[in-house]
């Protein structure tokens, strides 16, 4: 039996265990699998693209267990009341290549791009950090907020989206907990005065959502929403003002902020900075910039989490996939009697 | 919801339909997708290799659909009474990125292989072939029978293995198919007088299953158990009086029994052969190979069969995988309401 975490288990996974919880302990074995970035499989992100959209393949494993997220990517889909980005995961056992869970990966995908934002902030933004500015409050906002809030110790958010309603739907969501909330009237504005600024938006094409002069010295920019080619988020002087951290390179200059500077710009792996390797921040003047497009690896740390906490509780349904003989060499054996009655002659 | 063929729904629907009619609507199927060949994508599996074996993912789309299979091979697996092969497919809307259906994939994948194994005979056997050889009786040797038989109306069946219990579960399994069983001495003496041979062992190694001397002048190969690298089961100098028909020749160049041959070893598109735009068998003294080893498309071909076939039927299970909010924006009110609660400060 394979176990099964369907999309009502997910919600009631995270709703029973909670959004923070689950990030700080996501954060800490995102840390232990950066430390150990050479132990995976590194392979691109396999790519099936359409007028449509993109439908993705994310593979990688560490020699003992093997993950991979189906992901899509669909501008339109939102007209059609669907989710831009939809995905499920698989993990799976290396020694005998059975898969071993099953489980949705929108909302958990939020929960590791979230602590993947607020991990890179524990090395990157200043330690003092307090003022989160979010440029877009799409699906990400809420989650990026308290990973930054749990992980960082923000208490103060400073909101921009050009849709009021997101907005909006940000401070209904946001009601309650307890974090300042500043409904700015410009990208500029949301990022006056901010510590980390996360710049999330749906943009399709190489918008600028935020001017280089917003930009101050000793900020940390967070820059999540540029993630395909073709679609990035940042002014390019910005780029040549940064330190750059990324998580893969190869896929990074294909799909980053860093599409808009030549493949020669210099840009820092951000697990050397978690293993130690190389320093994270180094004054409090710096601007610091993480170039986050989504990594298997963050997909394969939060996969094992999931099975790894839900495996014996309520939340861990079965799935009856794979076809067992007890002879392996008899599969033909499991076929129903009637096949046998109807193809006789 | 995504549609959802596990097991025991498979078993039955193969129960229910008949292993030979399926097999008859595949190879129809089949030969559709062969003869537009070109509208697929057609990239190389992506492989994870480990000590114990290899995990692979292999994706396609047509531009209208979109199908991949997980797929493992692990030779040690049977003895911890485990497939050596186990398998999934999942296949998908391109227009939006959506799974449409989880599908079990070790009986499918039997029914497929032995469907484009008939379709390869079709093209390539002499048109009067009635006597099949089978070199090895694991887990495909009933399925090639009944396809071999439904296709090409063989009605004979030589059988060898070097495992006697495998013959004795193949006899039991075709009694009252009202196929002719010899149960030959040795892989030569199952050959002797066979218009067809097909080699379907498991051996893991550069293996010569057949010998060279038992391929007469006349017959088609089906050699199908090799299909990894460092895995083959033909004489090498066949190989060099044999008119060679592959699937993808990169893959196969790769995986298939022509490794043993250098890369420029001319080999044919068995595809062009179904679209008109080669000859098949052009006389009968001609040896014929189909050097198979499995290419997405047949699995896309086989998981859109399942699909048309199924919905709307009991064997159309549902899957809650993916979650979708009524406001795309809005992922995070899909958490249930503990979730706040207990991270409010």
């Amino acid at each position: 039996m394979v176990l099964y975490v369907d999309a009502p288990r997910m919600r009631e996974w995270i709703g029973e265990r909670g959004v923070e919880p689950i990030i700080v302990d996501l954060v800490e074995r995102m840390e232990q699998a950066f430390s150990r970035w050479l132990d995976f499989e590194r392979e691109p992100r396999v790519a099936s693209h359409s007028k449509h959209g993109v439908i993705e393949l994310m593979p990688t494993s560490d020699g003992v267990h093997y993950a991979f997220k189906y992901v899509n990517g669909h501008p339109s889909n939102p007209a059609m009341g669907l989710q831009t980005v939809a995905g499920f995961g698989v993990y799976a056992d290396v020694a005998t290549g059975y898969p071993l869970m099953v489980a949705e990966m929108n909302l958990l995908t939020a929960l590791r791009t979230a602590a993947t934002s607020a991990m890179a902030a524990r090395y990157l933004a200043r330690p003092d950090s307090r003022v989160l500015a979010l440029i877009g409050t799409g699906s990400q906002s809420e989650f990026q907020t308290l990973a930054m809030r749990a992980i960082i110790g923000v208490d103060s958010v400073r909101i921009w989206d050009v849709d009021g309603a997101a907005m909006d739907k940000y401070e209904r969501n946001m009601a309650g907990f307890g974090v300042d909330i500043y409904r700015a009237t410009s990208a500029d504005d949301a990022a006056a005065g901010a510590d980390i600024i996360t710049t999330c938006t749906a943009d399709k094409t190489n918008a600028t959502v935020l001017t280089d002069a917003a930009v101050r010295p000793g900020v940390h920019l967070n820059a999540i929403g540029g993630d395909c080619p073709g679609k990035t988020e940042l002014d390019a002087e910005t780029l040549h003002r940064a330190r750059i951290f990324v998580e893969h390179e190869p896929q990074t200059r294909i799909e980053g902020e860093i599409q808009q500077v030549p493949a020669t710009h210099p840009v820092e792996a951000l697990w050397r900075v978690v293993a130690g390797e190389i320093p994270g921040r180094t004054d409090d003047a710096e601007i610091t910039l993480f170039d986050s497009v989504g990594f298997a690896i963050e997909d394969f740390v939060a996969l094992a989490y999931v099975r790894d906490d839900v495996t014996g509780t309520r939340f861990a349904g079965e799935l009856d996939l794979i076809t067992s003989p007890a002879d392996p060499k008899d599969l033909f054996s499991l076929i129903a009697a009637p096949a046998l009655t109807h193809t006789r002659r």
